[in-house]
């Protein structure tokens, strides 16, 4: 049954050798029930998973005890960071969470270790995955710096509201976007958000808050 | 000339075949002046940079135009993000710049993907590489996050510095991280980064600081 199905989940199926096929049909279906955490760092090197259904999330532990979300893997993704004793470099405490009822196609990673050694298809492969992971990982920072702007527009809508004694802003966002060392483009942008969220509206030549709370949560909130 | 040195920068050259030597030996040497953009995102896909001496710096641009440092390499790294190309998975924006005056091996993309397609052990070690720059990744983005430890520490040599009236501070590693709340290993590799960034030096039993400036200005504002 089994022997049927991997296959079709593993892109290099057709450039395998025989005995690499054998190897790799060690696989087997699991199943883990949404919440489960199903794998933690180094010390729980179960192997990789090919999702059939379901998502998986990759976190780490922050210094602080905080969980940072890095990637989410659907339906065919490969994760390896429930293998990572496979690589040397990999130091980080990455947790693999089922964040929905999730089935995968469970590789032991002695056999895949064996089958990649072996293998530059499979070894190439597997760097290739390894490179759209870290093209994630970029990206995210991206997002995750760049947020930065929500909650110091927020942080300084509220003390120039605060200084001035009025809800109302009377700066041009060029002149917000020159405090905040930002582009113009970039301020209207995000102000069109914390419009959109109902916690601004822009009028001609002045901003005025509609919702302080919400605002004062997003100037606090840590960027995620 | 070339062919006896290039080999000591490449850890697999005895497990990989003559012809496979042949193709890799047509590496050069290459000089980038301090503050050269090397190469710049998908359509500058120069080849590979082993580097010799200097620092290179892999960069992305954030959607406000502010570049974000990613990742820096010293001496005997290997520079994947001047060949994004081999990759069909980096869609980012990557930038590599010479920090400092750089001489780098330079492997033409042709060469190292014609390798490593046939050479399971030169694939294992591009994902060994690739692995470990995401694991860097992962540690950056905790930083990010967090963004309190890089400030703190640095805050802390500057005080402890002015304290005793000297720019070097002369505590180990396990003694700052008592002081900070933090574990050795964290703040370690944070000495690291600053030591990469040109802020410090670690030296035996003691932290030398380089650049208070880029210290003051990391105590303030944080990493990114």
């Amino acid at each position: 049954m089994n022997r049927t199905t991997v296959e079709s989940y593993l892109p290099f199926w057709n450039k395998i050798t025989e005995t690499e096929k054998e190897i790799l049909h060690t696989a087997e279906k699991r199943s883990y029930p949404k919440g489960s955490v199903i794998s933690y760092g180094e010390e729980n090197c179960i192997g990789l998973l090919v999702v059939i259904s379901g998502r998986l999330r990759v976190s780490t532990v922050a210094e602080e005890g905080r969980e940072i979300s890095l990637l989410r893997l659907l339906e065919r993704d490969i994760c390896l960071f429930s293998a990572t004793c496979i690589f040397r470099s990999i130091q980080s405490d990455l947790i693999v969470t089922a964040e929905e009822d999730t089935q995968v196609w469970h590789i032991p990673v002695s056999a895949y270790k064996k089958v990649m050694e072996q293998s530059a298809v499979v070894a190439n492969y597997t760097t290739e995955l390894m490179a759209s992971y870290f093209s994630d990982m970029v990206w995210l920072m991206d997002q995750v710096i760049n947020k930065k702007l929500d909650s110091r527009l927020a942080a300084f809508l509220l003390e120039e509201s605060e200084l001035e004694g009025q809800e109302q802003i009377e700066m041009t966002q060029e002149q917000i976007a020159h405090y905040l060392g930002s582009a113009r483009e970039v301020v209207s942008r995000m102000l069109k958000y914390f419009q959109q969220e109902g916690m601004v509206r822009s009028e001609r030549g002045c901003i005025r808050l509609l919702d302080q709370e919400r605002l004062r949560e997003t100037a606090r909130e840590s960027l995620r």
